[in-house]
């Protein structure tokens, strides 16, 4: 087939700090990416400037023109309506009914679709991963925060207010930690590397002995997921066990996915769970399974996703693969 | 029209102690009941002869003979594949993979559709209370134990391997009271009717005082809903403060179902909320806003369910109705 008759499409994931965009070929394969700082300070029109920007840098990364692309996909942080594009709600970029799609189009010139950054995530895993295989897909997404995407009878399910999944705030331990959101004891109160982070720097006030203080010094002000890693591989006990923790909370969310739910996959990914798999993963599968009705389990796989960062932009190139038929 | 051309439908709900059959005209009104215990130690043969029995009693009530019923829908206690018509397991009859459509219809020949109770129960109340209008309905059933069961996107929804809406298993105090599950912390060991007795049986063996005692004797063997219902409307402040953290959790459960299926109506039934919804709806309602992300909660009921005991056998009428369309 010539170059000129392929399909192209981009696909954007706009978080609250950076901008991600890639172009992809029909097989989903990334052909280049473009990277920018998302600057949300400065309003939801700049912003979408910026993005428009970065999906032009990427395009002209790969010799590709404007016109080559068949569609640029956007997973956006908060609640989105899929139909008009719209933003309806992302509290972390303070978006509010943000018309992403239409102002996006007259920017570039390509159809835009918009849909929510954890539903997209999931999207990704889904077909580039998965082979579009699993009818029922449940995707748990560790990072900063927590999120999650369902995929029900092969189909995005966003429910009646477009923000489910948000699994985040699922409480396990009424009366735990306190969240973000307000409340206590949300699985991303106890497993998220906010949650980490928070119990190794407070132990650390408290006289607890840790490598992390020696690779890093006393405030651990720049600690990454990484890090973490390298402590536990180096034989620090302590972070092993708060890690460990972590995956445990993580293993019983799981499970009440299980419980509630009845995937037939559990795809787990982000950037905490890219960092630390060896670590978390076999500890998450089986306290999953500890905690799942007897019988209710048989035959689910629990999984860690391999995209990583890249989860975002190949599921918002499946959703303009998907649309684009 | 005339009776004969009429349709009938019966609706069997198949528990662990009871067998309820109901017979329902077109419009879902209920023209007469029957009622047998179940008697589930004699064997899965015994039992699905006992509900034949309880059909055909329910049908000469009305006045009917079978030939003039289309169908017989049964609620089932555990995964059941609506296909086949086998019950795959159920813990509480100690039934596995028992063939109950095949061997009912042939001793009724009628038609027999099987499903799973919760989802039953769910199917009932979406039909009959609330006119078929929510595209997607949690329904969440209080009462020995805690069922769930999800219509998304119009349909039942029961997953992989039969089994979704097992939301009394969902884990939300890790740590917590145990749970007959063998784990601890289950939303059903929280909120349940025996997590309530057991509560209150308890704290009177440590010397608590309530209205309670006076009313059924020390040792409680007879309590039943009903009676907390009257010892707080008679001012005892235990039982009130005890019935309040069951509604509590129930509102966090509830919102926790909310953050992550974003339904558009949260429907709670069973025998336990049949009794007290009085003293548990409003404090569930708060509970479930309260711990509902923002944003997230706008616009969705949350309801109690009017049908009681009858949400089974109506769910399995309709399940009929469905299916001889």
């Amino acid at each position: 087939m010539a170059e000129s008759s392929k399909e192209y499409y981009v696909g954007v994931d706009l978080g609250a700090t950076k901008i991600l965009a890639g172009v992809f070929d029909e097989k989903l394969n990334c052909l280049g990416k473009a990277k920018m700082s998302t600057k949300s300070q400065r309003g939801p029109e700049a912003v979408i400037e910026r993005v428009a920007r970065c999906v032009g840098d990427a395009i002209d990364e790969c010799d590709l023109a404007a016109k080559q692309v068949r569609g640029v996909g956007v997973g956006a942080p908060g609640a989105s309506d899929p139909e008009s594009g719209r933003v309806i709600f992302a509290p972390n970029l303070v978006w509010e009914n943000v018309p992403l799609k239409k102002s996006l189009e007259k920017r570039l010139e390509i159809p835009v679709y918009v849909e929510n950054d954890c539903n997209i995530q999931t999207l990704g895993v889904h077909e580039k991963e998965l082979k579009g295989k699993p009818r029922h897909l449940v995707g748990i997404f560790l990072g900063t925060g927590v999120g999650g995407g369902l995929i029900l009878d092969g189909q995005l399910y966003s429910g009646f207010n477009r923000t489910a999944g948000e699994i985040g705030h699922m409480v396990i331990e009424v009366g735990g930690p306190k969240c973000g959101c307000g409340n206590k004891g949300c699985f991303e109160a106890l497993a998220s590397r906010s949650a980490i982070f928070r119990r190794i720097q407070s132990a650390v006030k408290d006289g607890q002995k840790t490598l992390l203080t020696d690779m890093l010094g006393g405030d651990l002000d720049d600690l990454r997921s990484g890090d973490l890693r390298k402590a536990i591989r180096r034989g620090d006990k302590f972070v092993e066990k708060v890690v460990e923790e972590a995956a445990e909370y993580t293993g019983i969310a799981v499970a009440n996915v299980i419980n509630l739910l009845n995937p037939e996959v559990v795809v787990i990914g982000g950037g905490l769970m890219q960092a630390l798999e060896d670590e978390m993963m076999a500890i998450i599968i089986e306290t999953a399974h500890d905690y799942a009705m007897q019988g209710t389990d048989k035959g689910i796989d629990i999984l860690a996703s391999q995209l990583g960062d890249d989860a975002g932009i190949t599921g918002a190139a499946v959703l303009v693969r998907r649309n684009s038929k």
